[in-house]
């Protein structure tokens, strides 16, 4: 394993050829503390990074290997990030473990407990043992530096949990919505879909169309409540809905919860107490941006590492409707995936994410 | 006022340049029963229908006035449809009405109590008399044609209602979900907003972004408690939030609503009492169509007088999730004015709209 | 071979489930002299036409075939479409006017003479002597009624070649474009490149995109020259450059010419002239639509037949700048080939077109 | 006026709320060398810059002026960017002159000689002495570091003519096409129109459909001519037509020319002609990227600096078809006047603009 000193940590990504790797390459490219020095993707092998992306003019000079090739490498790099679907970071992350790298996995491979994979996943966890010394990190819900800095391997969050965890967890660290009346209608651009030839994705079936998909049996399901018990609500049911939207990046979650009994105490009080819930939660967190609930749009966030958060209440109809708005690349994946490689290897957790640019606030 | 024999109705179009005017005007144009004789719009005053819309060529002859001028017309046709914002509406239905024409009107004018229009569009509304004898009418859900056969006026719904009284209706009639607890989640193509020159409605702006817009006060909030009760829910509390989507028609409504203790007691009965809920809903109604409830796209409504319907239960998270899509210019809004008129002057009620096509059934 | 009195013409549709299948299908249905007997798709077979497409009753009823059992019902109706890719349509035609079917053939299969086959599709010609009898037919460029009338096999021109050649030929008819000089710059939207399942067509890719594709290779440049030769005009060079355009219907050419000596000759008149030629061109022609340059859109042309045309000259720059947009599933494709069924079978040529209704004239 | 040693230069941008002034912003905010310190806009006046943008915390912590304010500190900054109508920059640039500061004018006040405003810009020049000291600088084009580094008003060019002339420019200098037989068929993103509110530029107008507009009298038709003459061509005479395409940002230009003599003479090898009068055109200049004709695509550039280019040959068709594409917010606005800006103060020329990241090389 490369050891790293003043000079920069060096980088692996398996999968380079998604839009996640995609992105994640453009971020590590410029970023100050990591240098991008492995890259693999089969469809890509062989050929120059930059001849594929339009990076920097190191990173571009990477030549990208085929998965198998990498495979033997991956402990040559001090951090390894997989954006491999989940059966495939399964396989390789005890591999890159076992050379030495650390690993950020931004795939569903070790986010769930072993005995949901079966129903949500579809197959039996074939690395329970090192799914077990996992760390699932979202920072601004439950993150933990320390655990963070010496985990061998971190689990980086879901798109639509990230979103959707972060749209709730202000209005129950609050105690203003029940836990276990949470629902969550949530929509999310195409490239969370992956990069795929499929006659469902095509621009001709997309374009000018909407509608729900894997409707109370999406994976996310699970990863959502188990985010919010780990960030400490007990109790917390989610009814998820994800919709495909024709744009894309970016996610809107839009979550609805009862009121508490508490909430409803509060009368006229109730509304700044929304309010103060979301900047306090806030508070010292430099990528999440509270603005008003119709605010909360796409763009926003989209380019960015932020968390764009809005909520309303209503005691007459005893709901709290709450708005997060992410990039599903950046924050719903590779930014996220920098910032918690930031925190691991000891580097501000902003570091390379805090120049993103965007429009709206 | 015209009298009609063998010959068709003459109709009349107040506010033709609007979007919900111009699909009228096609629908209107090729209608077997109705003949349009009368196009007001200050727009496109002077002009030729034909000169802005490609329509069939009796149609496309008829001349625009200025709508001050065709107000002074409006007794010369048996039916005026009222495509004007609510408070033109209520200026002019009572107008038309004392000069002998029946009155649909797609405005929300006519649509709520009186004592609801200060907070939910407010104004206070100027015609109480008129708005006392109107007849809400969504043929599917309060759908009464011997009070349609006679009234003066007719109040056609709103687009968000429509899909998001349907979406549910099916549900509460079945006894499978507590009207109390309604979430409608509805997302709509930008011709919902009218044809306005806006920043905010710009191409820039709206493309590849989404946002929730009047979260907790919109005014189609009343309006779908009040056509659930009307079709003999009570207790009907809805939760909704519309949104803007980078489409140009169409509304897709994801609605939520908690189990009865009747739905929980069906055990591994439950998703076939929902699909049964929704075929006995839609039997003998020509425009329902009952799909999964991940087919229900806009693609299989628009264009179309359609309203395609979809639900799923988990007993685990206690709630249905249904999904209604429609065209929101045909059934959200020209389609169902057509429908409603046909029933007020004894045409079958597809007259018109069952040849219109689509692409997905 | 069924037969034709009072009754509807009985016809068919092979390769239902693409763009133009689909776009057939809803003409044909709600067409007042054809019957859709026979449905033929690999894709939907076994299903109901009513499970696929939005129809009325009638149409909806056909169960679709899969296209080897179709081939031997072939001989069942009158006419057979086919929407098939060439190589199939080279192969079905020939079968089907052996069994006494008429054909429609909408892919390119018939188009070229036989020695451009090898160059621009890439394969020998199979059915040589049927391409000899075939009678291209664009009814506004090189229309005639008499050998359509009795055609076995009319080959209905490419979406590209309609919109090009309509955009030059009245120019070229007036005398005021040089033939050899022409430009199109043509750009489509994505359906015109069929249903598929490529990354290269899918939403994340052709969303905030365009690009030129087979510059200075594309098949529809010697069937531009060929529609332009049997038009009566000699001499014509085309480069022709289709580009693929984010939005899912409609094709907008826009043509250049450099001036012919008598159309500089015209000096201050030459502005009258260009409009006279279009005028000229349209008269009589109801499907042609002439509007100032700059109106001529998609929007203009989409969901009707027409062709929408418009011509701007500047004697400084020494050119005429002309575009046209037409329904590159209507008018290129599914319309022109109804259209020409119409003349075939003795009907008015715009029976089952001329109510379809659009947004601008 | 201030001074640059160690320190960043400091910079003030005027017109900062609409696209071109935003993405300057978003340049500066992030730039080694420059330092935002003055924002103007009546919009956003008293604002804090990071509550309409997400920018690093420095930049977003200026406060928005009225522009009537600012105008009295423009002497504060070392150099004033004008992102305002052109009519604005001409009132403005000469007192920002005045107070000491040099200027960047983006708009296309200062792009042609005098006696040109009146037929293409609709207006008399009201500051001829600067327009006439004005320097106009494609770096790739007419590049002349020499007088950048001392002019005090440099003319930043517009969106569409740098894509047209780079599109063009390597064939003209290897002498392959003829000057006098240019067509420049080019496709811009609605963020090129600016930020307006005004229906046809509505979202419902422009989704789904194509136009061209002012079709051979856009204002960029003689600033393309000239830009060409700056950069040494004779006799260059181009048709321009531009056209509105659904998508946010970027531009396609397809350009064509006749083959000059010499070209012709090249026989077969003249695709080899092609490919070399590109890389020796791109050869040192890091912005411009050339690939196959097929591949220069919007997303190849969106976000970059970059200008990519390619092209193709038809001896047949006597032709030359090539494609350019820029970002128009990036090199044809913002990140052309950066890279202007960091010649005129001696700065690497990519300073600020080479870390920008895309997709496609």
């Amino acid at each position: 394993m490369a050891t790293s000193g003043d000079k920069k940590i060096s980088a692996g990504i398996v999968g380079i050829s998604g839009y996640s790797g995609m992105e994640l390459a453009k971020l590590l490219s410029r970023h100050p503390g990591f240098e991008l020095r492995l890259a693999g993707s089969d469809k890509w092998a062989g050929k120059k990074l930059g001849d594929r992306l339009s990076l920097p003019r190191g990173a571009g000079e990477v030549v990208v290997e085929a998965q198998e090739t990498m495979k033997a490498r991956l402990g040559e790099v001090e951090v390894v990030f997989l954006c491999t679907p989940p059966e495939a970071s399964i396989e390789l992350a005890p591999h890159a473990v076992r050379a030495g790298a650390r690993v950020v996995d931004l795939s569903g491979g070790f986010r769930l407990p072993p005995t949901d994979y079966p129903r949500w996943y579809g197959f039996e966890h074939a690395a329970p043992g090192l799914l077990a010394e996992a760390v699932y990190s979202m920072p601004e819900a439950n993150g933990d530096p320390t655990r963070l800095r010496t985990a061998r391997l971190v689990s980086n969050p879901g798109c639509y949990p990230t979103a959707s965890a972060l749209a709730v967890l202000p209005l129950l660290r609050a105690g203003l919505v029940e836990p276990g009346t949470l629902v969550v209608d949530a929509k999310s651009g195409t490239t969370g879909a992956g990069r795929k030839a499929t006659e469902e994705l095509s621009f001709s079936e997309v374009d000018e169309d909407m509608r729900a998909y894997r409707v109370l049996r999406h994976q996310h399901t699970p990863e959502i409540e188990r985010v919010l018990t780990l960030a400490g609500v007990s109790g917390a049911r989610v009814v998820f809905t994800p919709h495909l939207l024709p744009v894309r990046r970016g996610i809107l979650a839009t979550a609805y919860g009862r009121l508490t009994a508490s909430a409803r105490s509060l009368g006229a009080g109730l509304g700044d107490a929304v309010k103060r819930a979301l900047s306090e939660f806030a508070a010292g967190r430099g990528f999440l941006r509270v603005v008003a609930v119709d605010a909360v749009t796409l763009r926003a966030s989209v380019g960015t590492n932020r968390v764009v958060l809005g909520a309303a209440a209503d005691p007459e109809r005893d709901v709290i409707v709450a708005c997060a708005s992410i990039d599903n690349l950046v924050k719903g994946a590779a930014g996220q995936a920098v910032q918690n490689a930031n925190v691991m290897f000891g580097l501000d957790e902003a570091a390379g994410l805090d120049d993103l640019t965007g429009y709206a606030p």
